[in-house]
């Protein structure tokens, strides 16, 4: 195993420009035999009020799935005292009297240590000098990944249609946000190179890319694409940023035979991670991506504990940024979250992954059965997702009575759709509001065509948020709804 | 009561260009009756792997001191279920359902309303649309507001003397830190007035300051000078950010009589609340203040949240850069901080806060008693710190006996005491590590000289981190140091 490239020449002014605060040269006298240290302003943590926490979770095997509810028999209590001697070292605990008190901005090693193995037992990151820090989340990941490498006025690459809080977290910080097509199968390698052969001016430094499960979409990048897309960072010296939530949402793909569904689920951990589409980062033999990562959709979104993986001397200028801005994640979270992992172990943790995974292979089964139930195939298509919460389907605007007389724009046609919808009494989010349109000052040069049909739009469901019956009734009404403003019925 | 001012036209270009997720307009049909709600990618509460936390804190009275440890008589215990009915409405909790899942950027309901009502009782500020959001902690309510209000290039004002990382962030984001002279009670308003009327272009848009128990020099403003400055910024439409950690850290003034010690120690809420100085915001009738709270010093540090108190429209850009940034506190930290809270009450949680002054008026006895008996005082004078951490000294470098063979340069002996200080087994940081130097590129025509003494130079200790015994021994080889460098002993 190599080193990563040296890729400092891509960070930021800001990020340039961070300073070591000259008061860590006085705390390397901090435990010195014999030292009276009265350099540093730490409280006491006599005086943190939490004496002892305690959670309740499930049981690894989790029997009855991970949404039933928890009983006696299959509770695993928690408990973390102030003192580390209070606790069993077993537990590898975070004590309160650590994770209560100031330090330690890239995470409490107990933690970290459980989320390196668990990135090398599905990653295996290519190069030796990996790191993994934590954040309070990838909405401040991507917010600190944008501070440390671009600048006001530059501009970076992201997916035609993608997540409108990443666009606009971009935005704020004046950026520039090119598009590159999409296909239902994702990003599209040849259109990616093109914009990048054909820029002129400052190249853009990064590529943002949600590659598994994208929001809007639904759609996963192939293998394949993952590594025509790595060649095409590396040729143009641009970073990757993975962003990654729904990673461990995949799924078996989709098929309307119930007895081969169930045959193709899961049953081995080894089954599950070869199962795995490989990441960017388990390819990155040159240290250019970066991977944010989250317990927001695995775990729960409220925990506010994300982890970002890069190479070493990248994620140390974000430490530095951390310092100065969220220090870390809670500690009465890291201990609290720490605690459920080191319990149950690895094998635990995987457990509960596939839990999910058949969880959500469910719903998406249940949401795709209800389209094909109920959506009109003579305008509607769409492929089945397999992974992540979401589902788009395109409707072709042209077939609709008045696409001619409404100016033959498509974007007129979604917005009925999507008002009758609410009228039939169900919600979903067109997927123009998604479009990634090169921001208020936009170099329009940089900007490609989709070879896509440009009489078609889409719209994007949630299987992820309401109760199966819920959704098959949402489905129902929405495809009454087209079926409506298409003459159908 | 007023309204405050409008003062959007003091926001940063980059506060200016947020923009309101589009989402938003869907989500008003979330509730809706009949809607099956299909756009939000949420995950199913049943699938947070926490179904109940439970936290073991001391009972208010804290009859032993808060820093007792624990027993079965004096602990209570707070409990909070994942689903709102399995909690007693009476306690007032945030359900783990809730806190565990997205949303609520300004902070949880419960929580934000008994912070209100402690603003309420302690600062009463005197508008009508005041406002109050949650933040990660006071170093990212800093980071926040220079997003907020300032750009790359702008100059701001601090202390002469002051927090290293605040200047930092500042410094990162490419700002110039203007310092203004200080003296042993804090910032000087005629300095700042000088400052500000000799300005030529572009006016700095903020004054930053720690204003009670200051970091580093310990000083606290007067109310005299408080209002003094808040008029000097009404003059030049300027804002002031008071940094305010250590605002329930503030003490009896010092005195060496144990009887009147004993006497003067304050016994009913009322008097504890009549004993704080006045913040700026309690003086604030225009809204011109953003006030950064936080339980580090008053709670636990590792807890990370803080709030951030200002008039309603400028707080809520605040909230669409945390849209993008943190999104919220951890809501596990937002539970079971919340979960004491409302179990402890108003009543209950003053009750800490008087007995945490206490705990810090005997440190800071104990430290001031010390130097009485250990400093030379030939060489060393200062002020007994009435709020905070930190305790300052001044150390007169011409009494050195190689001042002038030196060069006269204060740092130089500053240099070498905190080396002998080392060598005797005691650290302090030298002041000069706090001085605000006005950045790489600064606008020296805005630099004031200070009217102190240029010879000069001061160190900063802590009574908070160590304890009792060791203090006093850090004190005691500290002054050896002195007593050794000067040729006392």
């Amino acid at each position: 195993m190599t080193q990563a490239k040296d890729l400092t020449h891509l960070l930021s002014q800001e990020a340039l420009s961070r300073n070591p605060s000259r008061l860590k040269s006085a705390f390397k006298y901090y435990s010195q035999e014999g030292m009276s240290f009265l350099g540093g302003g730490l409280p006491l943590p006599d005086y943190f009020p939490f004496d002892k926490i305690i959670a309740e979770v499930p049981t690894p095997g989790f029997a009855n799935g991970i949404g039933a509810k928890i009983t006696d028999a299959d509770k695993t209590v928690i408990e973390i005292n102030k003192r580390a001697h209070d606790n069993d070292p077993q537990d590898k605990h975070i004590e309160l009297a650590r994770s209560l008190q100031y330090g330690f901005t890239e995470g409490h090693t107990e933690l970290v240590e459980f989320l390196k193995e668990h990135t090398r037992m599905i990653h295996n990151v290519p190069y030796k000098n990996w790191n993994l820090i934590t954040s309070v989340g990838s909405t401040e990941g991507w917010e600190s990944t944008l501070r440390t490498f671009v600048n006001r006025g530059d501009s970076i690459l992201v997916e035609e249609y993608t997540f409108a809080s990443a666009l606009e977290t971009a935005h704020a910080q004046g950026i520039n946000t090119i598009p590159v097509p999409m296909d239902s199968e994702g990003l599209i390698p040849d259109a990616l190179a093109t914009v990048l052969d054909g820029w002129t001016g400052p190249k853009p430094k990064l590529l943002y890319t949600i590659c598994t499960g994208q929001n809007p979409t639904g759609s996963s990048l192939s293998t394949e694409r993952r590594h025509q897309i790595y060649e095409i960072a590396k040729k143009h010296d641009i970073l990757i940023i993975e962003d990654e939530p729904y990673y461990f949402l995949q799924m078996e793909t989709y098929t309307r035979d119930k007895a081969l569904r169930e045959s193709k689920k899961v049953h081995s951990h080894e089954e599950f991670v070869k199962a795995m589409v490989p990441s960017f980062i388990s390819i990155d033999t040159e240290g250019r991506v970066i991977r944010l990562d989250s317990f927001s959709k695995v775990l729960a979104p409220g925990i506010r504990i994300g982890w970002i993986v890069g190479q070493d001397n990248l994620l140390e200028r974000f430490t530095r940024y951390h310092e100065v801005s969220i220090q870390n994640p809670s500690g009465i979270a890291q201990s609290l979250t720490n605690g459920v992992l080191q319990k149950w172990g690895q094998p635990g943790y995987l457990d509960w992954l596939i839990g999910l995974r058949a969880e959500y292979t469910h719903k998406r089964d249940v949401a795709i059965d209800a389209m094909v139930e109920n959506f009109p195939e003579e305008v509607v298509s769409y492929v089945a997702p397999v992974a992540g919460m979401f589902f788009a389907f395109n409707i072709d605007a042209s077939k609709h009575p008045k696409f001619v007389e409404l100016g033959s724009d498509p974007l007129k046609i979604e917005l009925l759709i999507y008002e009758q919808a609410i009228k039939q009494g169900s919600l979903m989010i067109p997927g123009s509001w998604f479009k990634a349109d090169g921001q208020s000052n936009p170099p329009q040069k940089h900007l490609v065509e989709n070879p896509r049909t440009k009489t078609e739009f889409f719209f994007r469901g949630t299987y992820a948020a309401i109760p199966l019956d819920e959704l098959k009734r949402g489905i129902e009404k929405f495809g009454k709804a087209i079926k409506i403003e298409f003459g159908l019925i």
